[in-house]
């Protein structure tokens, strides 16, 4: 340890810069030829299913050493990875309070609070002095406890009564009592909360960790911000997946298997293709306009995609509002009373350009030379209609699937899309009957 | 302070809660009825935008004490708030080696590395004893610093040497020297590395803090993880946005000015409508079939969205992997792969659906009835086509964007849905002109 440190030589950024671009096998070879020293480092930095990756072919012995070097919520979290019928056997691996800790987290759902927290913190007396506290965390800093800014003050029956950030410690004269220092104005978690909602806490309250209690006010262990990161990306890598019309894939894209990738879209692409058969009835319903005047039908795709573009804008900033805490249920009229202006003048927009296409850029069709007019009047109104209606289709569905307790994101940019283009079309044909009624049709 | 605690009066938490439930004119007197030391709590758990607003109608005496409350970073955030004419005056308001830091962060773009980080650190020479260390970090936390988990190794001329963690400095004999203990394989960032790069390192190391260092390898400042979960959810906000097919709002929904809204939203719906006006020129080329068949247009919204749909599937999952590094540039023809197995199977998927449609649910229409097998077969066969035509453009458009510069995430889904709109057109019309030629055209 006594050689001149060089900062360009980030051992573990490099060593884990080549692992990430190596195939599996090539991985393991990699992992089995590093010194003891850098394979540690290179494993306690992977992510549980890599770390699964690598430990699947050892034997249990040769795993053992691997798992110890784990925190207990990083071990749960590998844990979790291996299937039933092999875990009791892998648990038996820890040392027995280590095994107990891990147990208890895996009781919880991993994504609720209780299954992201560890159970190791620095708990206090409230009736020790600050002198006894220091020297209690010295003694306590020899395990491997995931120790943090903040130690934790318990009463005798493992209450939360305060919390003493490290900086008061120091900062406090060796004889205070830690009750008379300690911050009484707790934030904390409980742990049936979801993971969406602690990283909401964090977001909000810019702290280090906070405390997991269960329901009677015991304190079972920390959340700490650096695994909130990786929650928050998570959280969102779903809202995207399910915006484009996908349920959300659980996997890296290069590693979900091929069943499961269809699977995964091919349910939403059936519903959605499902309600898209409507707009053949719904067209056929529109038959005789449609032989009387084809060249209605050339605008078709351009009216019915203009619906779904706004609706699809609008339902991405709703979910999106929602996901944030930006916008509340209560907040729905408010919501639709700027979509209903917004539509109108985006409709606005829209229909002003598809009028000088339809005057100044002509299809060469006798019918259409004729009547350009009346087609241009048409195609303009319903533009309007049709953008407004997206707009507050994509903005209202979101409040109606969180209310009645679906994931807003279920409103992606596709199923908006497809509810819009029924609904488009009938606008459409409506706005021409009355329009070129006499004329065209 | 000696009362006994409470746990179900988190008074921080009521605090906001409350405070967040309020108007604009209602939080500013919320705010100034509040005891003073609540008043403290709840501003320094809001963000800048906020914080800003309560300041804003403060006389310039009034604000100091608010603005000297504030870490360097915190202070440089809300800086960045206002207007420019005003920032220098409100700077003097500042003690001189604060104002001094503050300007220093002012100089980065709010969204690089150094931006983020907080000038204020824990800084140790490499021949200090433990003890002297401990003694000396005793000291320094009298001080406002952001004092975390870490300790930094300097050397005289301000570089980076080593890292201790606290837990180290617990552990070691206290005549043991700095040097010797420190943790020399460091992970860093530069300060131009922007605020993307940043999370992405926190989120695979898990670290509680990074140091920033210059081109010159000078020690500027740390960056924490409590700054890095807003971060992170900002830039996933960005991505559903422009997915969405907004430009990114960069304000709650519900702020936004009518203006700004309409702007961000009628740009890209403007582009993608002349795009989208493409598809009355493609249909015009057809129109000779068409007025041949016009019961080939009843299927045209079905067929074209079809294609919008699996081009928004991929492209969401591709911009989301990209984004995270699942897959980089040089994986495109691994996805293209997939690609043409996942359309294919998808295609074969909704043909077969489309051929029950057309065969058990038949149009009443005589053209139709008569004709219905080959109407059957060019739908299913569009269907395959358009499905995977969508399902390729999807996943190799956010690819040629990054390519050339442009953030993938432009590839939103209405855009995709737009280019395969017309190309969608063109792929149904020329399997019908093949499959009905004889027949119906």
């Amino acid at each position: 340890m006594e050689t001149q440190p060089e900062i360009d030589k980030s051992s573990v950024t490099s060593l884990i810069e080549h692992w990430s671009q190596l195939n599996l096998e090539d991985r393991k070879e990699y992992f089995n030829q590093l010194l003891r020293t850098d394979a540690e480092e290179l494993f306690l930095n992977l992510k549980a299913p890599y770390q699964y990756e690598l430990l699947s072919e050892l034997s249990p012995l040769e795993k053992r050493s691997w798992i110890r070097l784990l925190a207990p919520d990083d071990s749960a979290d590998l844990f979790q990875l291996f299937p039933l019928e092999q875990r009791q056997e892998a648990l038996l691996l820890l040392d027995s309070q280590t095994r107990h800790e891990v147990i208890g987290l895996l009781a919880y759902a991993e994504d609720d609070a209780g299954g992201l927290m560890n159970p190791r913190y620095i708990r206090l007396r409230p009736e020790m002095t600050v002198e006894e506290a220091i020297r209690y965390i010295r003694a306590q800093a020899r395990n491997p406890i995931e120790i943090i800014y903040y130690a934790y003050v318990l009463d005798f029956e493992q209450k939360l009564k305060g919390v003493v950030s490290f900086r008061d410690l120091f900062l406090a004269p060796p004889d205070r009592v830690i009750q008379t220092i300690m911050k009484t104005d707790l934030i904390f978690l409980r742990d049936n909360v979801d993971q969406e909602e602690v990283s909401r806490q964090f977001s909000r309250y810019d702290l280090l960790a906070l405390p997991v209690l269960d329901q009677n006010d015991h304190m079972k262990g920390i959340v700490t911000v650096d695994d909130i990161v990786s929650v928050v990306e998570e959280e969102a890598t779903e809202d995207i997946q399910k915006l484009g019309g996908t349920q959300a894939l659980d996997a890296p894209y290069l590693k979900i298997s091929f069943i499961d990738m269809i699977k995964k879209r091919g349910v939403w692409l059936t519903i959605l293709f499902v309600g898209e058969l409507f707009t053949a009835s719904a067209m056929s319903y529109f038959e005789y306009e449609i032989s009387k005047a084809v060249v209605l039908t050339l605008f078709i795709p351009l009216i019915i995609s203009s619906g779904g573009n706004s609706g699809s804008q609008a339902s991405s900033l709703i979910i999106r509002a929602l996901a944030l805490r930006e916008v509340g249920l209560k907040d729905w009229w408010r919501v639709l009373i700027r979509e209903v202006f917004t539509g109108l003048s985006l409709g606005a927009l829209l229909g002003f350009i598809g009028m000088l296409r339809v005057v100044f850029w002509p299809i060469k069709d006798p019918v259409y030379l004729q009547h350009y007019v009346v087609i241009a009047i048409t195609v303009s109104l319903s533009l309007v209609g049709v953008v407004l209606w997206g707009s507050l289709m994509g903005a209202m569905l979101p409040f109606l699937l969180r209310r009645v307790g679906v994931d807003p994101a279920t409103a992606s940019a596709p199923a908006v899309a497809t509810l819009v283009d029924v609904t488009g079309l009938i606008i459409y044909f409506s706005v021409a009957s009355v329009v070129l009624g006499g004329t065209l049709l």
